[in-house]
């Protein structure tokens, strides 16, 4: 039998489950307090919703479980080689969201503000930092147009992220609607935007020579791409440089307001920046998307964005949304690697006994009252066990046969 | 798209999501108390792994994850329809834990006491109470081969148990070899005992009339089947009746041992029974086999055993191993069903504005002190939205623009 985990996913020891637990109620508190109410839904998910979810790449990162018994027999018969599997587990939160939303909205209170805290699947290549199985934490606004709900989620996982003690960071703002836009102005098809966004996606990876390849390997128009590419070393990204470019609309009155109404509640915490260059992969978005992005170390910290027309494809009337991740998995590992110790956990003590284990469990019942206690047996050599306790996070010893009184370890 | 979750699966409304929240917490407290500590392993585990693990019908029921890429076109253009898959989900967190053990057992403090919390899945025929997402909770011991191990996870889930209400219950307790030892004494070939478990293990399901016909559909010794036949109507089936006819052993002895201590500490509250009619289904129970069975409800609450040979698998040395994992489906259901409200939740309210979204998110800040504050957009008409926040347990509510003072609502 194989002993390593399956590639791309982790075995979790003692410490490091502490922390996630840690983190994981953290974050859960502080959603709480902003009323957020916890929801859970599977892990598994029909075939079809996850193939109609417009997830972008993540569809071909996707698990496919096997159909079962005469399903599967068929299937084979025929020869529908693509069409082996009924059931896939999922990429992330929201797709489960969506259809939970369409298939409870009866029970539903409106705007429904919740939380989700849970496993998702996507066969990654490995590599540092990316996994096959991950935790994704998501708060999301469903029934809400107004765009309170993109302050309110920007400022609220802002909190939890710093109640987490991960404070230097910075959100980035955008609405792919204003790069479209700023697309056509410059010269390009209409019909030509969603492949431009999928190529713009990549400029922070690819820089702006990455840019210029991708743009010349396409069939647009060399005006426009020369615009767009002094554009991108020349021009003036701000907000007001873009208005002042494409013009005023909505959308960029919208993330101003968002901007103006998150920079105030942050008090300088945190700053709320207009970023053009913000695309995010997933296609279900359709209006704002937002990151926070650390100062102190590379990459996105949570992730999000409007997708109005997600809940539709389940109830056919448009239900407006929008959702906030938190990269869990990422400040999982730069805890880790701080040697992040979570605080408040209570001390553990080790009871030893020689034979009667339940003069042992008599004593611990009432050493319990103040430490956890683990019951074990006594070894004949008990110095280098109780270097390990130590080494393990146990605070000191008792022995139940010479009266239980507690020895602590030396710092 | 479909609104439903898959077959087997379910959707947790905020109430039950509490709910399931307050179990996982209580008992990860229980038993944190008691000296075990948390791990996490993945979902996704190694087909061949699964396929090896003597996991019972359990095998029958695993969900299976397609190969991907080459190694999928590879199987299907060589017809290898049943190699189509090289991952399954877990179907308990016993192997998983086994290769978890031999995969960082250089990092591991022994006798290893440590809890799971988490789910597995199984394709079970849709039925209530049986879901094919689930999760479970366990606790094992893993280095220790001395009973304590077993009198301790006995007193500790008890202890679980009543600090989730649930007390009205007993433990069963057996040890396969008794039962197989019976089996010889009755008449019967050694090498049927197997076979003869398995039908064993159906006599609460089936009576004693459907153990009849089993027996009689199998080739076994006419004169052995009407002496256990025998046993069952009429026999003394305590461990003394079992002692007098087929002789004490080792076997009896550690059930005697455990027994009598568990009693002890059990004060009372609980009994601990021998029941001979104990069998359990996974195969890679090797020793000690125990049940919660409620008084008060049908079946069964929690179950484990002794499994010494499974980590052997991957270590290629014998490690002695003892679970307990507790009904967490089984639990929810029944409090749910209840009407049980978690304990020492914070109360929430709702907060409104009408246009300044930032002066509410001011006045929330002081009111999340005390209650988790949701702020919301005053409708026109209040009073409907109020009842409804009622019924989703809000305790009352404030309206931002008028000094944000507390209405309560009447009980």
């Amino acid at each position: 039998m194989r002993s390593k985990p399956v590639k791309g996913t982790r075995d979790f020891l003692p410490r490091e489950a502490a922390l996630r637990e840690y983190m994981q109620q953290t974050i859960i508190k502080a959603y709480k307090s902003a009323g957020f109410s916890q929801i859970i839904t599977p892990i598994l998910e029909d075939i079809r919703n996850l193939r109609s979810s417009e997830g972008g790449d993540n569809l071909n990162l996707m698990f496919h479980i096997l159909k079962r018994g005469d399903k599967l027999n068929a299937a084979i018969a025929n020869e529908q080689f693509g069409d082996l599997a009924d059931i896939g587990l999922r990429y992330d939160l929201t797709l489960p969201l969506s259809r939970y939303f369409a298939n409870n909205s009866a029970a539903l209170l409106l705007p429904m503000k919740c939380i989700q805290i849970g496993n998702a699947y996507r066969a990654e290549s490995p590599q540092k930092g990316r996994y096959r199985e991950f935790t994704q934490c998501d708060i999301d606004i469903l029934g809400q147009a107004s765009i309170w709900a993109e302050i309110e989620l920007i400022i609220t996982t802002a909190s939890a992220l710093a109640s987490l003690g991960i404070g230097d960071f910075r959100v980035r703002i955008s609405d792919r609607r204003i790069l479209e836009r700023l697309f056509v102005q410059l010269g390009f098809e209409p019909a030509q935007t969603p492949a431009l966004c999928i190529i713009f996606d990549k400029l922070e990876k690819i820089g702006i020579d990455g840019i210029k390849n991708e743009l010349l390997a396409g069939e647009f128009d060399q005006g426009a791409c020369t615009k767009l590419l002094d554009y991108l070393q020349t021009g003036d990204r701000s907000l007001a440089g873009y208005t002042a470019l494409v013009g005023e609309s909505e959308y960029t009155n919208n993330i101003e307001t968002i901007i103006q109404a998150v920079s105030k509640a942050a008090c300088g915490q945190y700053a709320c920046e207009f970023d053009i260059s913000l695309v995010r992969g997933q296609g279900y978005y359709t209006g704002t998307v937002f990151e926070v992005e650390s100062l102190q170390y590379a990459g996105s910290l949570a992730g999000g964005g409007r997708y109005d027309n997600l809940i539709g494809k389940f109830l056919g009337q448009v239900v407006p949304a929008v959702g906030f991740s938190i990269g869990f998995e990422r400040i999982f590992d730069l805890l880790l690697a701080q040697g992040f110790v979570p605080p408040g956990e209570r001390e553990t003590l080790a009871l030893f006994f020689s034979s009667d284990y339940l003069a042992a469990h008599q004593a611990a019942l009432s050493l319990r009252g103040e430490y956890n206690v683990s019951i074990l047996e006594k070894p004949k050599k008990l110095g280098k066990l109780l270097g390990r306790l130590q080494e393990a996070g146990y605070v000191g010893f008792a022995i139940a046969e010479e009266g239980a009184a507690i020895t602590r370890f030396a710092p």
